[in-house]
């Protein structure tokens, strides 16, 4: 397949580019009888969209999602399900002063290399604003987990630049524009944030995103592993650079006896493994981390090159966010999604009779 | 699909247990036309054998592959290749004492879970022999990318414990069991490992892998691209629990003044992205790391179950390394191989009639 | 992947049902900077379209694409080509009084039994409006197969009833909406067609297709065969029940040294096997026949059940086509030219590099 | 994927040659918990197998199956199935004289033209030897069918030459070489092949495959259908030219009141559709026609050219049948075995927890 399909039985094939018509996808695998309105995708989408705070980029997108297919009378059919969001604001005349120059550290380059041609509208496909399709395909996958598996999906901020944040309170996440569950650093990271606008900067963020209620089983090893699907998944998102399971870097200095996960019967006794084990889930909490980079997109100018290989030296002006990773928990979140949805798909298929031959313990 | 083949045109489907008749691989999409015999696979698969040092595992494989099809007269003819290895020392009487048993932290209760059964013998699927499989498969895959495209693949240790290697010589690491290239680290990497041994403990490493002559443009964005592909290949690795390309997680606290690598008509400046933009490649470079947790085949005793779900102390016999980790660089090298192979052919596939529009920079 | 995805490396994912927003699809894997407007695809929408004559339904669509995304400049970018047909005309209520009971021979039996919900509204998903989308696409692989390589997709009716049309006329095909070569048979098949929607009969129609220009090496043996995926193509059209390839069933009652294509220096001495030869084109035209069945929605009432089980007498109204396989022509031209579309690419991927080593003779 | 995969969740990945160290496949898929044994297997391929009656080539194999993998304790465990079959009577010398030369209206010459080199030994991978992969990979879809769902797969001769068969004894099709159903045509049969040996000419012949059980619901529209999935498998055997579903090819012919199948609460009053509608199983009995062309492999000479491009006469010596046909009703039934079994794990993986919502018909 073409490279713009995710998953193999709950399949997202996304379109459409930053500054086009419009972006969407086509959803399909969806189990039928599903509960399904555009006003179960708004909300995520809402969560993602740009504008929100003074803190990312003043782009103004509506992001308003239309259900073009696969829905009736308020439930899914089993068929297709098309999702469509306008560009509503695509003011392209930002980027014209870019078109005949390659920003340092973007797509721009690579993508002439590959096809000999680009949507030089603020990076067309490779823009960002494609991480709204993954949100809103992934709030369908999130209803359904919930709704009939009983499986949450959350994500926080655990670092940007050297603020570091614990997750104290997992309600405080909705109302801050940093997905931050630790209220106290709230104003550090506004600080942050605002000074490096007034630099011209930009600063990198780790941030965390679990699954729980997940039932062992999941995963289809030995190369479709889940813990090798969620790094696929999370590495898939723009300007992610590094993707933890469990302690994740850390284990390159732990010891087995420090490290593996004890079973009773009354439950595990640590989950340094993230909930897979062997590429399968084991009914604990599943949880990765990924980190960010500084995004590129900034005012202070850089050395670069034109399209006629001339040294240029380059600036970027426009509406960019001095941290991108600050709008990445909901992407995060439906990227996990979608790879649990497609994993519980793919795990009945083969396995919808199996009785299980042994005692399940908590997770 | 399901589960077993990687890569989507030049696919790699694998079979076998640790210790059931053998095990081998398909490798359907090769192109004709290279030469090729088990001269040029056995090399790399000795490279990842077990037995041939006192720091990793005792087990005595001979590995001995066989080629059942797809090649003629020397050469590949565009047909499946059939690679078979048999399993000669299965000694699974040594795993008869566990077969009623979860060991903490392996497959075993997670594929039970999964499938109602399991093949006790060694981990049966879930075992690291698979892995010889993956190194097979590469070494057809390396073949092919430095003849054809001057592609260069190689890996070396970067942490074991506290134990931290530089890249001080790549010749040192075919001379040392630690696939070290620090040659002045040899001696304090023996003495941890055979402590190790001797307090029935392990230790979990962080690996260094690279891809040198790679031309622009490879990557399938926005899902299949480049890094999210070299992400899933390595975290499908037995015991890999975290991934990184360029920066990595270091990306969190940097600005992007900082980690942006800028272009001039002589080239980039730096290389902090790992020689990935928008998920295709740049012509540089590109480099990940990767982190292997310490096995949990130890002989400490851990709390586990068995399987009618009484709690037992379990002590792992056997044959096991106390570092799985210094066994990956080849099979990380394989892997790393068989996405680039996979990524060309599906590049050509799209774009053979592309003429590059744009000055090309040195890499 | 879950259905609703054509092709390989030219997918094709279809979404829509005949009564909801509209219908329409992905197209990932276009090779990048081909010419691309809905001035190219409008035209075949307009063949297959509803409404254009007495003969096929009246249904008045208007069938206008919007091409969303891919296309930059006039030129297609590699990334996917999103096609959107908005319904205009919706006049569901035509259908509300069959809600309740199955239309006998139709899907709509074995949608319920397959999702526990169907979209009664014209049959939902499986009305014969969703081969819109794949004119719609088959025009982009037309364009392509004809400017790039030469390859020209076309096809004919060759009996409907016991009318046999025979290929005098290609020309004469676009003139009348019996897509029919022999201009002297017209006369008899508009009184065919009239009588039975006089009678509240309906007929089938075997038609033919057939492609020229198609270089030798075309197919992927041994499951994924040209003339396999002609046929499973063929075959998906709505009301297809047999294809054939070549001779086709005839084969049956042929010998060896009747239906062997001889070849000489000069070329080859017949086409009796259609183009292909061990599922890889040869070089010579390839063509195909298929039949479609009478439809079932006519107006002669029939046996038939609702949904509480009770035994009903049925009587298809609204507007229907005494003859859908008047309308086969384009839709089988689509799906020809994007299975050919699929295997160049595929055919490319893998033996871009090869150097033919025979002489070549003509097709 | 790279053409030698049949299924997207039942999985078989095939390997081999006419004339290497051997064929065989990957089983990817199957359910865990299946009892299965060589012995499962061996029968089928017994059924196939060359040399057993003088009416069909005198090819010693054994075809003697070994299961390398995926089956412990006497059941499957639910990873990938390895079966490989020995080569054993590879006379290749029989074939060296026609090394320089290609066949007429075999696969020699599209072989060269696709990879430019060529397995000459016995057609290498276009053999129809690799058919005893598909018989061995079937037996194990069979029997899931079978001892799970109560689905039975079989097949017989309907035609060879002007010999008309009809099904009046299925149990006659195990006793005669002819896989033939009408046990007085038998003397016929034998007649006509012995003839055409005498004469150095080969005939075709038509066959007829089912399967009864088969629950509603399998088959996933637009494009998977199951009748679309049905033409591809069998259309992928070698030498098939033709596929028909229930009525085939004669539906041309046909009207609407003819065809139609009635419904009643009693059950469907007919059965024209072959068990499919909409691309979905009614619960009716799926049936299926397929037409196989006469062998080119005869001993009459025909024009041809060799490697050089000279004109030269060519007659095939060496084991061959007359009527290749005769071997085929095996290898459809694994393949229609196939295409169930990976439909129903489809099924499943979208829709077990429909609950239907409508009555169900006796099929």
């Amino acid at each position: 397949m073409s490279g713009n399909t995710f998953g193999k039985l709950f399949c997202v094939t996304s379109f459409g580019e930053s500054h086009g018509a419009g972006i969407g996808c086509v959803v399909d695998g969806c189990p039928p009888g599903l509960e399904l309105s555009e006003a179960d995708i708004q909300p995520e989408l809402d969560r993602r969209k740009p504008g929100t705070s003074k803190f990312v980029t003043q782009r103004k997108e509506e992001d308003k999602v239309e259900i073009l297919s696969g829905v009736f009378e308020g439930k899914t059919t089993g068929t297709p399900i098309a999702l469509l969001i306008r560009n509503t604001d695509q003011r392209s005349y930002d980027y014209a002063k870019i078109q005949q120059v390659f920003r340092p550290n973007h797509a721009d380059y690579a993508y002439i290399q590959k096809y000999g041609i680009r949507d030089h509208r603020g990076g067309g496909r490779s823009s960002a604003r494609e991480t709204a399709v993954r949100v809103a395909a992934g709030a369908i996958a999130k209803k359904y987990l919930k709704q009939r598996l009983g499986i949450q999906v959350r994500g926080c901020t655990e670092q940007v630049g050297d603020i570091h944040c614990e997750i104290r309170d997992w309600s405080a996440v909705y109302d801050n524009p940093f997905f931050c569950a630790d209220p106290g650093k709230i104003p550090q990271l506004e600080t942050l944030v605002e000074g490096l606008r007034g630099e011209g900067d930009s600063i990198g963020a780790k941030l965390y995103v679990e699954a729980t209620g997940v039932p062992p089983g999941l995963g289809e090893p030995v190369y479709d592993r889940l813990d090798a699907d969620i790094a696929f998944a999370l590495m898939s998102i723009n300007a992610v650079k590094g993707v933890e399971i469990g302690d994740g870097m850390r284990v390159a200095g732990m010891r087995g006896t420090e490290h593996r996960d004890e079973m009773t019967p009354q439950g595990f006794l640590a989950n340094h493994s993230g909930g897979v084990a062997g590429g399968i889930s084991t009914g604990q909490t599943i949880y990765a981390r990924y980190a960010i980079k500084p995004t590129s997109s900034i005012t202070t100018p850089g050395k670069s090159i034109d399209q006629d290989g001339n040294a240029v030296d380059m600036r970027t002006t426009g509406r960019h966010d001095p941290c991108v990773g600050l709008r990445a928990t909901p992407i995060a979140e439906a990227m996990l999604a979608l790879v649990l949805m497609d994993h519980y798909l793919r795990h009945r298929a083969q396995n919808a009779d199996v009785v299980p031959a042994t005692p399940r313990i908590p997770g």
